[in-house]
């Protein structure tokens, strides 16, 4: 049976369940698959600290030089988290005709370019299913099973925290600042959770996502992004009596030749597949256009679920005879500036005769289509009501546009929120 | 760019759709993928057909020897349908040493020994993803993407005529029958449906999901097998009251070394992911030790989302420097003679005081344990009411004993159904 050497980058908790899958299930993984794995050294910052599994002392160190100059190893699994130097580390992996396998959706995204030019140029191998939702195998979706579609368009929970923090604020009614406070003490949230909660970690994802399905690079600074800090227990619950439930999706949609790659809220409605995705699951739809609407749902985060999809490219580049890269043109995408989409905007406006004619006049004078309008008791001011319109599909920037002309005297935006999968 | 000769055998709906896929997105394909098809000779019955896409008349031929005699042809696509000769031809073309890419699921269920042995003696690929669930890459999956875990258990809703019919049965209270002619009408299911209403297409299904799944042959004719046309809206809709839904479920799962795989209808709690499949789609919802939860929803028929899969098969089949088999051990597999579930049982009984204690008193003799029973109005029978038991999980097999010496005085069966994913 083919042997294959391998050795690590970093070794928290996901390393610890790379390392845990292989002690347990590894001697089942090579009946079956027929490989198996020598794991030669781990990189870590501190080979003395503890582990959430049981490492041998000797494999560890801290210096870099150990996992990158062995020759041995053919297989470098690189799980440190961040730009740097994770990303250095993997082209350097790479140049050395190593196989990087990576859960780092964020060295990946941010060096996407470099990484995949190291890959080609010294014919190594690059695998990065970890990298986006986890367990899920979108990234192999999209590079072997999808290759006969031009994907229309894609929307994903590809966040599991902001995921499990809505799906709260739904169910309880509660605001955002508390249920992240005990998302943040049940380790669900990060003590700084900026790069979940303003949507950093779902752009680095699209990015990865949008390349690969519309095959030519989609850099993440090219995401539109718009976190789900300000939402609020009115928003939800407004939805709810519309029949929408909120998400932080992640849209990609490939329209006249422009691509549109954009992480924000936004609804869908209850009977969607995407609104029944609960908790800290993560899930993908996506629309081709011979397979029709298909969606993926699973684990986006954790040890194990990462560990899966970790184990699943290191067997996969172990028997590969040649590896295959993504199929992406050297061309840079061109980028939608503007998108249409149904719009929910909710207001505080004056409660007097000709309030809404006048708003209603305002968005018909920029071509805003409206689909329905709700008002509702309860302004924060006295003499204030909330109004709730939904427009038909249209310009986004036509929406903006009406709203910056909106006179503050008669009323105000509180929210605009996208409506998707209508 | 490498150029590979294919023949089809079949030219169908699906084979005009795979046809049609390469003439309007060949080009794309060969510039995303660097692999490019030249169709040689297509096998079909008649020749003189007219068919849903235009196809050259000198590619089309009678003789199956003109695909499988072709020393060019390196590729052969089956989507002939019916288990010979499409098995037959299958095999020869595995002994020439040609790929065959299959959409058939009876052919390859009912010969998989046969078929995988040929390929593997001649070191010929075997692809067939479109053979389970249209464009779902459920077969990618389980052998590409979930090697590293064991799979505890998985559930499919695998057959687009019976979800439609299900689901229709429960949003119109509509009965069996009437539902059924009106898919026959809309071309949604077969003049003579049995395949699908009696589960031996999700039988067959099933068969290769679970061999694959648990690395050990799980024969078709090990798959329980039981249809859904015996369901009344009775049932769907005392089922609704309890907040389950009805789907005929494909189930395989592993316990103490042995698998159990069976089909028939069961009730799903709304919440379950699979719930809200609904209409025509199929999906596959799976639990790995490591992974943990998955799901897979798509188009699990039709001509484009199973030529998408076809093509998807094609192109990595050409692309392939070394064709991976399934990783299936020659040991045959052990399965389950009991299996434990939640039971729901309707019975119409006598109206009597002392008959619920009875039935309790049997259910309790054979080590049944009842979660729940709700009384109804309206027997059949003057005098007669109906009583719906829902037990804890549990023995089959015990449910079976205890129901069989139900004293017919005073209570008859009218439904046992399973219920899954509580």
């Amino acid at each position: 049976m083919k042997r294959t050497a391998i050795g690590f980058l970093g070794c928290g908790n996901i390393g610890c369940g790379v390392y845990r899958l292989l002690e347990t299930h590894g001697e089942t993984m090579a009946q079956n698959e027929g490989v198996a794995f020598d794991i030669r050294r781990i990189l870590v910052r501190s080979p003395g600290k503890k582990r959430s599994w049981d490492i041998p002392a000797h494999l560890l160190t801290d210096r870099a030089e150990d996992v990158l100059d062995d020759p041995q190893i053919e297989i470098v699994m690189e799980f440190m988290g961040g730009e740097e130097p994770a990303a250095s580390y993997m082209i350097e992996a790479l140049r050395r005709g190593k196989t990087v396998v990576t859960a780092n959706k964020m060295a990946l995204a941010a060096h996407w370019e470099e990484i995949v030019r190291a890959a080609r140029e010294h014919g190594a191998g690059l695998y990065y299913e970890a990298s986006v939702c986890g367990a899920i195998p979108i990234i192999r979706a999209l590079n072997e099973s999808l290759q006969a579609n031009r994907i229309t368009s894609m929307m994903g929970i590809i966040n599991g925290t902001t995921n499990y923090i809505l799906t709260r604020m739904r169910e309880e009614g509660a605001a955002y600042s508390d249920v992240l406070a005990d998302a943040q003490r049940l380790g669900l949230a990060e003590p700084d959770p900026t790069a979940d909660v303003e949507g950093y970690d779902a752009a680095y994802k699209l990015s990865i996502l949008a390349t690969l399905a519309f095959h030519r690079h989609v850099p993440v600074e090219s995401v539109y992004r718009e976190g789900i800090t300000k939402i609020t227990p009115q928003d939800v619950q407004y939805g709810r009596e519309f029949g929408l439930t909120l998400k932080l999706l992640a849209v990609a949609r490939e329209v006249d030749g422009r691509v549109e790659a954009r992480v924000h809220p936004a609804f869908v409605p209850d009977s969607h597949p995407l609104a029944g995705v609960g908790g800290a699951f993560n899930a993908v739809y996506l629309n081709g256009h011979a397979c029709g609407e298909m969606m993926f749902y699973g684990r986006g985060a954790g040890d194990m679920p990462t560990a899966s999809a970790l184990v699943s490219d290191m067997i996969k580049a172990a028997k590969a005879k040649r590896h295959m890269l993504p199929a992406v043109g050297d061309a840079r995408c061109e980028m939608a500036e503007d998108w249409a989409c149904v719009h929910f905007v909710r207001m505080q406006a004056k409660d007097e005769p000709g309030v809404l004619a006048q708003v209603a006049g305002l968005f018909a004078r920029h071509g805003v289509s409206i689909a329905s309008v709700a008002q509702k008791a309860g302004g924060d001011r006295p003499g204030a009501v909330q109004m709730i319109f939904l427009t038909h599909g249209g310009s986004e920037q036509a929406v903006r546009r009406a709203l910056c002309e909106l006179n503050h005297d008669i009323a105000s935006v509180c929210s605009m929120i996208r409506v998707e999968g209508v």
